[in-house]
């Protein structure tokens, strides 16, 4: 093994992290770092304290990092009305970059050489951890012990447990979810297990986060979001924080049973995998703040943003959100949202989500006395369109001429 | 007036084309062939004819085109996945272009030097009326009467035709929608009256081709829809034609409170106007064919559709079928396709489209024996990823150095 | 005509505008207030105050713009590598939106309501002065005389002047090139003439600002450019303004034969036109640019550049300098450019422009350690490459086993 | 090692490839198959032959594949005006997808299950041969030396050759260039030694292909060269196969002293490094090409390409030829050829490429009739060109009154 000196490990404190803390201890035989953080996901962290502590740990962090996450991950990359796949909300991907932050920032406040992770070789949260980590200190050390180790099943890693005398909980691991799960503030996610056939429907009792619609209310929810600058900053008219807005929002959602996505991606490793996401506050937050643009935004800028959102989801999805190229399309971006203020109503009902109305005080741009069906007192003259079609038609007219 | 000696009309034997037909022959002193479609509006067509004729036109057009409709434009459009401005399925958009068409043929079977329709001069639909038929007859004569005539309302209208004897059946004006309405295959539309305001929620009332999700059956309805080459071509096992796939998900859909939306959108000529749509049929397709080539398309071919959808929808929605540009997208687009085989089950419920399961006997590019979270057996080696990340952080940690 | 009071007009004091400066005073009654601008075309602007005091205009208006159009038009746009069409450096498209802004501006300060330009109803100029105004002044009334008046030929314009008393200067006249010109410091164009048929070859005596290459010094000419946050900023280590270093490197690419071009391009407005043009500093400017990226500039950055660079060159040649979509585009761009910083080696030779060396003190991303084709002393694990080719290959293995 | 029975490799025959043929035998303890090309490199390939012999190969191809190679890779590509990086042509990238797909021809042909490549671990050729391999015959096996031996060095090069008893031509190696070189028939190009400080100019005595501009002819010479659906078939007439018309250019350009290029780029394996490039005939092509296809294609077409363009060639110069999305990408640029029919006329003189003409008898779309400054006998109303930007700045002005 390398020389490591000391190694900064993300951990959550559950079986599998805490075998990683082992291992690493015993194999590359340095000090141990952990690095706890509450980013939603609905898990105390604080007990993560004490088994660090029983472990040996003498530097540990426990960070509620759900503000930061919300206000400088997840808000922005709403801004992009960014959709991976045309499908996927990015609930896990968007949060790797924060994640890989923290480790960098410790690193250098603990003097470590190294940062750790709890991600297998086949996913994608490897690469986002790691290029973070790598554009955020070029020479730090990288281990992925899933990537090095010969545990590769269950039954491997509960025997190097036992033997290096790991506590299990027992109970804990027997009532477990088939599932590999994944939750923060955006979403919790789903695979494996029957998911691993794309033909197979989810179970119900799968889902943790929302009720099924055919569960939800019969009578529908009505919201005002308010907005401003492209962020939700107030819901029915209460100002609250970007976190209480996802919160909030969660659980809303998740009452009128929305946000369950199930689908097909494409892994920036190579390969296809399946998965099933909650994401209630983003299902919303992606519909409205589309209804406020809708009112808000010019024709172009919103199209040249259409056109940039694949680029811009892909980035984050394969881990770029540390690179020179997102950071360019998130100045575009947030430009472009300086007059993206207003309230959207929207309408929840048993998995929808409808828009129930825009308006905009200062910033609307749309204008009832040109669009109008009825006489628009001159607001606009007709006759401008026939000039305007025979210039947009003129090279069609000399292309046809030719035989196109 | 210009030297026009016959004009192919837009007939559809309303009040407003009826009008515009007297107008054409006053005005013009021209002969006057009508024109009349079917293309799923659900109205008879068949009446227009008596209509015609009593109105001295003497070569009468009735053609039924749901299935070239269908065929050629609905669901080549489909295959790119083609939406504008996120939100609107292009269905008024989509039926232009195959109404300038067949204008432009008959004016060439008759003879005719002129095309005329009753668009308006602040709307979209006169753009893709005129840019088609420039476009297969580049020295046609558009007469668009609503941007040369000054029968600006109502009122003036009634008046014209009462004057010039054109019959006006009062019991359906008086019954008549406040709305103004376009219906095809692929949608029905709703503008004006009370929806000029984007804040008011539309009336339960207005929508007519789905019940409201309240309404819906209180069980689901599972699909399974089966695609060749991108296309549905059968329902549940029964083989079905464009035309009776679109017809019947629009029946299903519309059952199970599919498919309605309500946006603000941005007009080719300048506006924003605000819109209502019921796009049953539309919205299941677009929902199942992603999930169709979320198995069977390679991942790459993928995000590049999706970052040329956007100008696709938007050559689409400004009138520009008829051009080398979107051409040339169709051709890469219908290339992609070759693979997306296979079937998809959907479940409708109360407004939503679930994916329930996708499956491909011979194109599935899901590999469960690499994408498990079981061993694999070699099929991947984990250690790969390694080499993938640094060199894919190379750049990164090189302008790290730097202090990018 | 309308009910215009004051009119400021885009002035050069030559033939053409002064007889739109009678005929807005005749057709419009309104008063007119001249601006003329310096923006290095080489004439004098000072005569066009007699002038305009002559004709009776009392708000003249004579600016020296030439280190702002150099600072905030044209090094912004060649911060982007600008080119239009593969060709076209875009010399007369970026001029157009400073006059825009300096026209209403003088609007503003003068009451005026509108404002007039000379340009003709068939080119792109109509579009660029009149978009930027729009943009800047939505009220704004836009009188275009070659659009409006019946004054079609040279000879009927000669027939205006003298029957208005105004001055023509015979000799002038005689002697004026055969080509419709426009200069500014970017650059000389020149339309028309033999030039209608795109076959013809230029005659060598058109040019203006540059030297044939046959009779360019037989020796090269070495340049040494010193960039900051790409733009240059010294030339042979001495300091310059913008519009100096333009002026500087128009005169020694003009005397090495360097920039000229003769292309053919597509016009805003529907046709092609052929037009050569003399850009000695900007095809200077523009080769070095990208040599100064090319050591400096994250990859990605400039492959997102070098995508989004052919719409932003539209968008400039179309007219939409003073649009949301341009300055989204100048944000991303110019964030680029924070590292853009060094010194670039150019080798001039008989119309060429050769790079001879870059180099960046602070801000070179090359790394030659890593690069070398000698032993790197483990800078770089080939083996690393393995591992990311496996990867990247793996989509198109599962492709090609199903048969793509 | 593996477990391979049967390796193709791609032989030159010089001192490298011997050495990897001695080691594959030796290492593998495998058959090995030899395959060389001539795709223009300038050497003969014949002498491969006895060479392999007498290292006691069987199975030995030697394959003449110019032709294919210009008119399957070198020509689809320059009908998409491909440029990576605004500077490089290509000219080692087209070339590897013909070496992969003719290595793998040979594998099935032979029963080989393993190819092998002389590539380094640090370059784009080892991705390039690679991604193709994987794409033609998912299960192949890969060797590259380069990435597994420990032969890091020229000095343990030729040790490993005198100790297994390969013949070194002393006299060849000692006259060896210091440039690490690669031709084809598109270009020849040189990296290492003094390039790799990239403030070096390279000296006159590396080039092969040109005379400098400085030695070139003081008269220049012209040429003609004919189109069709946008190659080139003849030049002054004289009807010419792709090879020839390469071959004749190169010829002609480089005693022009045309096609020298001396640029950073960067690499997909994530290091910028420097190379210098002759590309006589493809500097003519890419210029010509779009000189035809200024008059004969339609601008949003070309337009459309020219964003399409940087994606198109990162894929060729990443290695993707062989996949989907470069198919797709072929079938938008190929249908957009089908009128890029004509003649161009080029000037050649020092290294300068100019445009003198061009011509289409049936496919120009430059219509003197409407570009004219002369009266155009109505052909074009510009009155249409006021409504024309009146809507294209509607939405310009509403954002203005909002106060964008």
């Amino acid at each position: 093994m390398s020389d490591v000196k000391k190694v900064v490990l993300a951990y959550s404190g559950g079986l599998d992290t805490s075998i990683i803390l082992k291992w690493l201890q015993d194999e590359y035989n340095c000090e141990v770092v952990t690095f706890t953080a509450d980013i939603g996901q609905g898990e105390e962290v604080e007990p993560a304290r004490a088994k660090a502590k029983a472990a040996g740990v003498k530097e540990i962090y426990i960070d509620d990092m759900r503000e930061e996450f919300a206000r400088d991950f997840v808000f922005p990359m709403f801004r992009a009305n960014a959709i991976y796949e045309g499908e996927y909300l990015l609930g896990t991907s968007i949060a790797r970059p924060l994640i890989s932050k923290r480790l960098i920032e410790i690193a250098k406040e603990t003097g470590a050489d190294a940062i750790s992770h709890g991600a297998t070789g086949k996913g994608n949260d490897q690469v986002r951890f790691e290029l973070g980590a790598y554009a955020l200190m070029p020479g730090v050390h990288v281990i992925a012990p899933w990537r090095e180790w010969d545990l590769n099943s269950r039954e491997s890693l509960m025997a190097y447990a036992e033997e290096h005398g790991i506590e299990i909980d027992y109970a804990k691991q027997s009532k477990k979810s088939p599932y590999s799960m994944d939750a923060n503030l955006l979403h919790i996610s789903y695979e494996g297990d029957i998911l691993e056939d794309p033909w197979n429907e989810p179970e119900d009792d799968m889902w943790r986060w929302s009720v099924s619609p055919e569960q939800a209310p019969d009578e529908p929810t009505y919201l005002e979001l308010s907005y401003e600058k492209g962020d939700i900053v107030a819901i029915n008219g209460e100002a609250m924080s970007p976190a209480t807005v996802m919160e909030t929002l969660n659980k809303i959602g998740g009452d009128n049973g929305i946000g369950r996505d199930d689908i097909v991606e494409n892994r920036y490793v190579g390969m296809k995998s399946r998965g099933c996401y909650e994401t209630p506050a983003g299902t919303i937050m992606l519909r409205a703040h589309r209804a406020m643009e809708s009112l808000t935004l010019d024709r172009e800028a919103m199209h040249l943003k259409d056109e940039l959102m694949p680029r811009y989801a892909k980035l984050i999805y394969n881990g770029y959100w540390w690179s020179p190229e997102r950071e360019m399309l998130q100045a575009a971006i947030d430009l472009s949202q300086e007059h993206v203020n207003g309230t959207v109503r929207i309408k929840l009902y048993k998995g929808n989500v409808y828009i129930a109305g825009r308006k905009s005080e200062k910033d609307s741009l749309f204008d009832e006395s040109i669009a109008t069906f009825e006489d628009d007192a001159g607001a606009y003259d007709q006759k401008d369109a026939a000039g305007f079609i025979k210039l947009n038609a003129l090279r069609l007219r000399i292309g046809a001429k030719r035989g196109n």
